[in-house]
């Protein structure tokens, strides 16, 4: 299905737009009270994202009440983990009960069929193509590996990242086993997507941003650049691939085959427009702090970064990160129709 | 005074070493026993910064037990804030009581004599100076003002710094007020720390990395800049620039007026020296986490480092970040027993 408002797929392969399009990251949460109404009646965060009827419904939300040129999949990176037989919970943030730690912990890890492991987001996507009907185009997501090795050898969340690091560091090869088989799991599971409906997709690396560049290149940058490889539908589904802290890794990025970088805030966008803007478009870069400020302050950022891609097509606009909780929606939408009214040709 | 060991000045000016001076961020802290004995018999973190002799002990101790090339002032960069009239505590995290929210709060801030706002930060040095008796140098140090501000503003830690930059965006006019009262400050801080005897001194601009290069330059960039001309003893006294997360902003950070550019182990050093360190000397930049490894692949990236700078003089090795509590004292003697065996002209 070819989406009425398709600025977004024409902006990824740079062909020729009308507007900017523009979408959030994290915009289906809970700054928006519809979304914190709809969690509720969910029960708990994972029995959101396995809940198809509510899971489209907080999808859709930002698209009805932001008025986005995109929606994107509800769910998180980690839900496919449990498919390989890690246990996931959330209280609030992410634990698994049986974090990797030992070769056998990483060859008992299975390689599931998507339908097996994730059925839940085969069928939201299937209900988001007729209920979003051809409105906006549909994005679907994964993270990469090395984000996703992260959690499952830490066990939770961390600053450091000390135990996957001393892992990668110590046990190479050991390292190598789990990338394979993450990178196999996320091919089938992205391709899943793109047959169940996703028309982009996104890969975010989280955590590769902790990397210096010569561990980036030795752990991340082949994997990256297989799942780029591995994904259908090259030239019609745009690849978007995203690292948070990622500027010391842009030539990096903008060679693994994706069409799109996501940049962070930090990155410059003038700057990483003539470091890679030839290669690939690029998505972004708002610092989500700016909609804690006022309306006109948000407006004149907007156009300041606008102004620094400039009139021709590649740029998708979005903040630098994930939208935050305390957020006041209307910020939101005045950056919305700011982006809109500005960014016209 | 002049140090025996003075390869850290010569390695900061650039000037003819026999091999690579090494010294670590918060080498007098938590992963030595040692340390742990001191801190408890003097009761909370703040009073071991205050008490005199015990603070002067934990700052040698790494120079007896790791063979550093340089002791740090032991301190923390929140402490000239009481001076101000802020409330500071640690829980352990640090809090202020009173935190900065209104033009009345920054007007009520004062700009104290150092010797009355941190009487035990000259006494402590003036103690090393005998004690250290010219084995090594002294390094003393303090934070940026931006690191400053977000501390006072927020209150506490924090991720994204939210009321932070909601005031600097909002209320600019303000935000500079307070940037010069700190700028201020420091200047007469890291004065009075070269007066009692520091011989190096960092400016730690721990979170400027959370800004994109636009704000970097109005709210940042001008106030370091000052700094470092206000600084005594030009040329005699290296003056060293800490960013953490600051691989988009080093070739700003190269023209504040710093002697040395300290990198947090995300930039490449090579990739870093090739863009500034024709105009600066760079300090660093070892993963911390690369201590969590065996001492074989310890001086395997020791050894990677050292080869990136080359032989001319102009770097201090360090790490890119405060070393962990939980490193075993071994692994960072290997590193140091690495630099100083790998690095020798």
């Amino acid at each position: 299905m070819t989406a009425t408002n398709d600025l977004l797929i024409r902006a990824a392969f740079k062909q020729p737009i009308e507007r900017t399009p523009v979408w959030v990251m994290r915009q289906a949460g809970r700054y928006l009270s519809e979304y914190r109404a709809t969690r509720a009646k969910a029960g708990s965060f994972l029995e959101l994202c396995k809940n198809v009827e509510l899971a489209a419904e907080v999808t859709i939300q930002p698209l009805d009440l932001i008025e986005v040129d995109a929606v994107i999949l509800f769910s998180d990176i980690l839900t496919p983990l449990e498919g390989m037989g890690l246990e996931l919970s959330f209280d609030p943030s992410p634990k698994f009960a049986n974090p990797i730690r030992t070769q056998a912990d990483i060859e008992a890890l299975r390689v599931p069929d998507p339908d097996q492991g994730t059925p839940y987001v085969g069928k939201i996507l299937n209900l988001l193509q007729k209920e979003v009907a051809g409105r906006v185009p549909i994005i679907g997501f994964a993270g990469a590996p090395f984000t996703l090795a992260c959690y499952a050898i830490e066990g939770e969340g961390s600053k450091l990242f000390s135990k996957t690091k001393a892992l990668f560091f110590d046990q190479p090869a050991l390292a190598h086993k789990l990338m394979e088989k993450l990178t196999q799991m996320t091919i089938n599971y992205l391709n899943y997507q793109i047959e169940n409906g996703a028309q982009m997709v996104q890969l975010f690396d989280t955590w590769a941003g902790s990397l210096c560049p010569d561990d980036y290149d030795r752990f991340v940058f082949p994997y990256v650049q297989r799942i780029f490889a591995g994904i259908k539908q090259p030239g019609k589904v745009p690849k978007v691939y995203y690292i948070n802290g990622g500027s010391h890794l842009l030539t990096r990025m903008a060679r693994t085959g994706c069409d799109v970088v996501g940049l962070d805030w930090m990155s410059d966008l003038k700057e990483a427009k003539d470091l890679i803007g030839g290669q690939v478009g690029l998505q972004g870069n708002l610092d989500p702090n700016v909609l804690f400020a006022g309306e006109d302050y948000i407006r004149s950022q907007v156009k300041s970064i606008l102004e620094k891609w400039g009139p021709q097509s590649g740029h998708i606009f979005n903040l630098g990160h994930g939208i935050d909780k305390d957020v006041n929606p209307d910020h939101l939408r005045a950056m919305v129709r700011a982006v809109k009214e500005l960014s016209k040709r």
